[in-house]
Parts: structure tokens; C-alpha cells; sequence
């Protein structure tokens, strides 16, 4: 019978052909915690009375959120991971000395690779699925049974089909096709199955693209979001092997069968769309921007980062529309770089400068304010347009702040024009 | 009889011969707020039921301290200051579109020259003294009271002569002098006074040293740091002048008579001194860095910046130290640039670049770490050496924190050691 690319991943970890619906114990390639995550993860993994993590090498914990430290809180909490850091020796620790975002740091260092099983305490650990992966956001205690066994169970997702056609349209990015996809499907509309993206569309789309297609899977209540590798994944493979002198393992390629079975087959024309901007207060109120511009929206914020939107195309496309001109007099334009690398290469290459000209705030990287934990948290009543995945009541800062999600290019034209703008004219 | 200069301006401004403890009335040339104290004075300035502000150009309010918001708190209290800029039209305002800690921003802006009269509601205010103005920090209400009506009441101080001889050793910089007069004088040695600095020493100083130095004044428990003008001040003010096509007024230059009267004459040789560590909890508690590193103390956080020095000499200083080195695998060293300015040339001379080659996280300016705000803060038990300026219980963070107080280059070495060490072996 015919496989989805997922199952033949799980199939590949179990030695034996497994498919939809059966529960399966695997290894894991991957577990990954973060600042606020890993504390949890190791409370239960001392009150297991575990004394050695099965596999240290296969464990990574990146300080991401609330560091360098917000709050005496977060100092305090953050001690917690560096303290275990230290007992077992862990060498996949990020923090201030090599500062990223977890879902833009990973597949830079190489730690992440096509066919990996991958598992996070962060929702948006789907976001390694552009690999061609199975990635996908746990609970802090499944991490910790992973962190004591190698392993961990899935019951193996059903699989929807994407399948994106066609070009896409000027200032058309990974992160409107996936605001289409939520919108046509809803919030749930993916829930514990697998979103495989997949048709011609896909590869006109860069890895940022991808990774920021992936990332969002879980906004459609997906386990994981996936893309087979093309020449395109098997480039930036070959280029982070190089950076890094190494990948953490040989990647695994896997291909969905003619005959495999889904439960359910989009097409989308990406000929077709425009920038979408999803309004408050769901990621599948996605609006095409020729008719959100007509509402008039000013903004008091505009944010271009995150683990979905803070790669080095989203920062090229910011100072591209940035250059020359300047943030509007009533609204701040905090850019917060994914990862430290990304940061130098967008240094490199000018962009921090030109934004920084046209009166942006670049920060240091960190998830900060996209979960409404610091750097740039709204106060009542405040709009923000933002390149982040969720735009949930308070999810940015006051109850009564609203966040519009759209891409790089809608954030950057928006900024300078203090309204939600379409950067096509 | 013979005048300093700090009776000096105050007769300048007063139109009369003026000497200490006279009670004067005079015109304020810059009047500063940031982000959380300018609302205290707008409170003062509405309940006062004022309608206008004297002279609004001579008003500037800076955002550093908890910008970008770091709570939904910060941010309504943004809100504040925000409103009223637009309200009366502030052209004098700093905020993500133009990032710089006041103290460091305002000299840079050419918003503050020699001869002024200035006053903010920041302790710290006293650091632009350095160019020969009088320049002090005031409560929020009297700032309000010079808001409303252009001036401001003063007991003229009596001065403290501290004459600096000598050509500074290896690694001494601006930072180390003020040390050592706190260390001699106590935290109240010099209350409601001025601390005069001059001296063939100060010949050897740059502004960026001269501002450190007069910035911790206060520490002394002085009215004002100052140091009369020389042709390093008149070179500074020209390039500003250049770089900003105008400086907000012509400089004025004053210079105490040889028969001034001085409450206390200092002298110190500064060719004798060496780095000084100022230890918990006082700024008066100085080392000397030879006498320090004999204490072994390991350190967790190392931090570069705030108004005291986070100067394009500072970083360059920790960018020559820390470049082909990494920071120790138990510290974090933060790196905070005073504003976007030095920042981007500090990126234009390669610095950021190495810095965080070395594993220093750099974030935009802001005040944050220093007062204990955000970006960097110390949990439980946790030692900081930083080149901040005050070390009291809590300052940085945790009641059980330790801040060690020193230059750049002890930081920057030490966040290589992990532990306080010296700069020069």
C-alpha cells in the first residue's frame, strides 16, 4: 500500500511499514527545549529519578524567549537549564553566547536534517518539516521520557495533501500561503494530522519560505507540517554541512507514493492569490490585502521576526522597501534578527544599516515579543501588524491590542505609511 | 572676586555676578524626560493646569528605559509621553525610530552644548557637564515647574577642585578616575557640590572618557560633574555641528578664575593608578584591579553599556580585547551600545562583528540592564562585573546579586576568564 512521506519516515525509525492511525515507539533524532520549557522537562525528569539523558547528543536546549534575562524570573529560571547543562555535560546549549530563535537556529547549525523524527516543547517545532522532516511541538513531561529513553510514541498522523500550483504573484511568500491555507480550513482544520505541502508551486519557494510554511502548520491544529526535499533543500544541506564542517547525521530523503492515501487533497493556485492579512483574533481570519486596505487600519507597531517571519529574506525584503524612506512618525518598526548568523549576514549585506536609517529598531535575537514577553509588548488598545503566527486575545501584550498577521513586505510598507498597506503599490 | 565655572554660568544665565549658596532663578536651556519619568511631569504639568510649555525646543524627551516595552505596563506608560509629543508638537523626541540612552543621545544631537544650563529628571544628567555646561538631575515635579515655565530655581554649589595629574597608565580610562575620587571622597563627599575636574590629566581624557567621568558625579553625591572646555570639547561640538548641520545654540565657553573659591582641592596622579573594581554594595568600595584578582570571583554576567559607558571607545576597547578570543563558557556577556549612532559605527568598524564572533550578545540601546529593567538582568546569588554605575543591593536584579563596578577593558577580560581579571597581564 502506498505511503505518505510520513509514514515513511515513522516506517523508516520502526524498520517495518506503519501508516496512518498505528501507534508506533520510535527513536528520536531531535528533542529540543527552551528557556521556559526545559525546567519543566527536567522536573520530571528528576522526579522519574532518571540519572543520564539516553542520548546527550541527541538533546539541544536553546535560550530563547525571556533571555538575556527580562526579569529576575526569568534569570532564575534560566539557571535551571544551565545548571543541568553543566551536570550532563550537554553540548547543544545555545544562549547568549550564540543567540537564536530554537525553529531558525536548529536547521542552521545542521542539528536538524531531512527524514529526522523531531521533537520540541514548542509549538512550533513543526517549522522543521521544510526539511522533509517529522517535526512536531510536545508537552514538557513527553519531552522528558524522551530525554530518559531515546524515545517516544506517536500515534502516526493522518496526512492532508497541499498541493500549490502555479507562480506565486509579486510580494507572495511561504507565510500567505499557509494564511490561505488556515482560512480555507480552519484553526482545527488540520488537527492531528499531518499538512504535506507538496505540487510545482513549492519549488519556486526558498527554504525561509518553506520553514515559514511549516512553522504555521500547527495553527491549523496540524501534528506537523512537511515538505519533501528537492535540490532546494538538498542546497541548503549542502551549504550548512559546509558551515558547520558537519551535519549531526547523513539526511534521509523520503517520497510520498503515487497511491498514497489522504484524507483529504487542497489545491491552491498560488497564480492566483495576494498577500494575505489575517485580523485578530485567529490565524484563519485571512483577508486578501486589496480588501484590508480599505479598512483603514493604522498602526501603532509593526514587528518583523519570529521563528516564522525573522530569516535573512525577511529582513532583505524589509530594508528593500525600507530603503530610502522612513518608519511613520506614529508608529515603532521593532526587527528582531532570528539568529545571531542571520544578524551578521544581514549586517554584511547592509540591511541592519538601512534599517536602522529608515528608523527601525533592530534587536538582538530573541522570541520576545511575539509571545508578549518582552520587546515590544502592546499597551491597551494598541494595533500591531506583525510577521508572527498568532493573533490571539493579548497574545502580543494588553487584552485590548489587536495583531494582524501578514508578511515581511505588508509589515515593512505598513510601517512607513502608519496603515495597514499593500506593498504592491 | 574670582568665580568657577560653575558660578560662571550661573552668572552668565543670571545676567549678574552670582557665587555659592547665592539662590538664583535662571532660564533652562535643555530640559530631559525619559520614558518613565516624563509622565510624573506631565501629571505635575496637567495638575498645575498648564496649557503650554515656555519653550517647547528646549524640552526633550527620551524613551531608554523600558523601550522597547518590556510589559503591558511600560507600554502604557510609553503611551503617556507619546501623547503629549503629539499634543503640543515636541520636535525633541527619541524614542525605537531613533534609540539612544539620554545621556548619551542628547551630546551626539548637538541638543546640549558648553555654557548650558540643563536639567532632567535622571540622576544621571549630570554627565554633560563634560562639555562645560551645568547640567544636573532633578524630581519629576520640578522638572514640570521648568516644563511650564522656562526656568528653574538653584542654590548656586560651592566646587570641589579635583586636579588630575599625570598621563594615564595602561588601560586607565575615564571610568577608573571617578572611581577613585568616589573611593576617596565616600558616596556624600561631595553633597550638593560641584566636582570640578581639571588638570593637565583631563588633557589626556576623550570625550567619551570625560563623559563617564562627570556621569558618576552623583555617586559622590554631587550637584554636577563639569570640566571646562578645551580643544577636544571644541572638536567634539564641531563635528557634531557637522554631522547634525546645527548645534541648538552656540557654545559658550567659561573657565574658573585662578582666585576661585574651592570648598576642597584634590589632587590626584593619575600616571599612579591603576584599573579600579568597585565592590558590593557601594560605588565607594574601589579595588584596585591588582588587589582584586587576588579574590578569585567568578563571575556569571559581564556587561558593557549604559550611560556611563557604552561609548564607541568602550566598545572598541572590548572588541580589541575579546577579538580571536571567546567568552567563558560560564558568562554572559551583554553589550549594549549608548545609541543607534554608535552602534552602527561601531558595526561600520567591524566590532559588533567581532564581538559577537566572541559570543557577546549585542542588543539596540536601552537603559535596561543597568537599572535592572530588562536585557540582562541577574537572578539568585548570581555576580555581574559591568561597567554600569552603581552597584546597590538589587540593582541589576536579584536582593542576593553582586554587581562589580569597572571599566570595559576589566569587563571584557573577565568575561573571557570568568573571573574579575586584569586587562593589562
Amino acid at each position: 500500500m502506498g505511503q505518505t512521506i510520513t509514514e515513511k519516515i515513522f516506517s523508516d525509525h520502526c524498520g517495518q511499514s506503519v501508516y496512518a492511525d498505528d501507534i508506533v515507539q520510535t527513536d528520536i533524532d531531535m528533542i529540543i527545549g527552551n528557556d521556559i520549557t526545559t525546567p519543566l522537562s527536567i522536573k520530571a525528569f528528576r522526579s522519574a529519578g532518571a540519572k543520564a539523558l539516553a542520548r546527550p547528543d541527541n538533546f539541544c536546549i536553546v535560550m530563547d524567549h525571556f533571555i538575556p534575562a527580562k526579569d529576575i524570573a526569568s534569570a532564575n529560571q534560566a539557571r535551571i537549564s544551565r545548571d543541568f547543562v553543566k551536570e550532563f555535560g550537554l553540548k547543544n546549549y545555545f544562549d547568549e553566547r550564540d543567540m537564536g530563535i530554537e525553529h531558525a537556529l536548529l536547521p542552521e547549525k545542521g542539528l536538524v536534517v531531512s527524514g529526522d523524527v523531531i521533537i520540541g516543547a514548542d509549538s512550533h517545532t513543526c517549522t522543521h518539516g521544510a526539511l522533509g522532516a517529522f517535526s512536531t511541538g510536545m508537552g514538557s513531561t513527553d519531552l522528558a521520557y524522551a530525554m530518559i529513553t531515546g524515545k517516544n510514541w506517536f500515534k502516526v498522523p493522518k496526512s492532508i495533501k497541499v498541493k500549490f500550483i502555479g507562480k506565486p504573484t509579486q510580494h507572495l511568500y511561504g507565510k500567505d500561503l499557509i494564511l490561505e491555507v488556515i482560512r480555507q480550513i480552519g484553526v482545527d482544520g488540520a488537527l492531528y494530522q499531518a499538512l504535506e505541502f507538496c505540487g510545482e508551486g513549492i519549488s519556486h519557494l526558498s527554504m525561509d519560505d518553506r520553514f515559514s510554511l511549516c512553522n504555521m502548520a500547527v495553527e491549523a491544529g496540524a501534528k506537523n507540517g512537511i515538505i519533501a526535499a528537492d535540490e532546494i533543500t538538498k542546497e541548503f544541506l549542502k551549504c550548512t554541512h559546509q558551515a558547520n564542517g558537519k551535519l549531526r547525521s547523513e539526511p534521509k530523503y523520503h517520497y510520498s507514493d503515487e497511491d498514497a492515501q489522504y484524507s483529504k487533497i487542497l489545491e491552491i493556485d498560488i497564480g492566483k492569490l495576494e498577500p494575505i492579512v489575517a485580523y485578530p483574533f485567529l490565524p484563519s481570519n485571512g483577508k486578501k490585502i486589496s480588501e484590508a486596505i480599505k479598512d483603514e487600519l493604522k498602526i501603532d507597531q509593526a514587528f518583523i521576526g519570529s521563528c516564522t517571519n525573522g530569516r535573512l529574506s525577511d529582513l532583505k525584503i524589509a530594508s528593500e522597501i525600507l530603503k530610502g524612506h522612513k518608519v511613520h512618525s506614529d508608529v515603532r518598526l521593532i526587527i528582531t534578527p532570528g539568529t545571531q548568523k542571520i544578524y551578521k549576514q544581514a549586517q554584511e549585506l547592509g540591511y541592519i544599516d538601512t534599517l536602522i536609517e529608515a528608523g527601525a529598531l533592530v534587536s538582538n535575537p530573541t522570541c520576545g515579543a511575539c509571545l508578549g514577553g518582552y520587546m515590544g509588548i502592546l499597551g491597551d488598545n494598541e494595533r500591531c501588524i506583525s510577521t508572527t503566527n498568532r493573533n490571539f486575545v493579548g497574545r502580543m501584550g494588553a487584552r485590548s491590542s489587536e495583531v494582524y498577521l501578514a508578511n515581511s513586505a505588508v509589515v515593512a510598507i505598513s510601517a512607513i505609511r502608519g496603515k495597514i498597506s499593500d506593498p504592491r503599490k
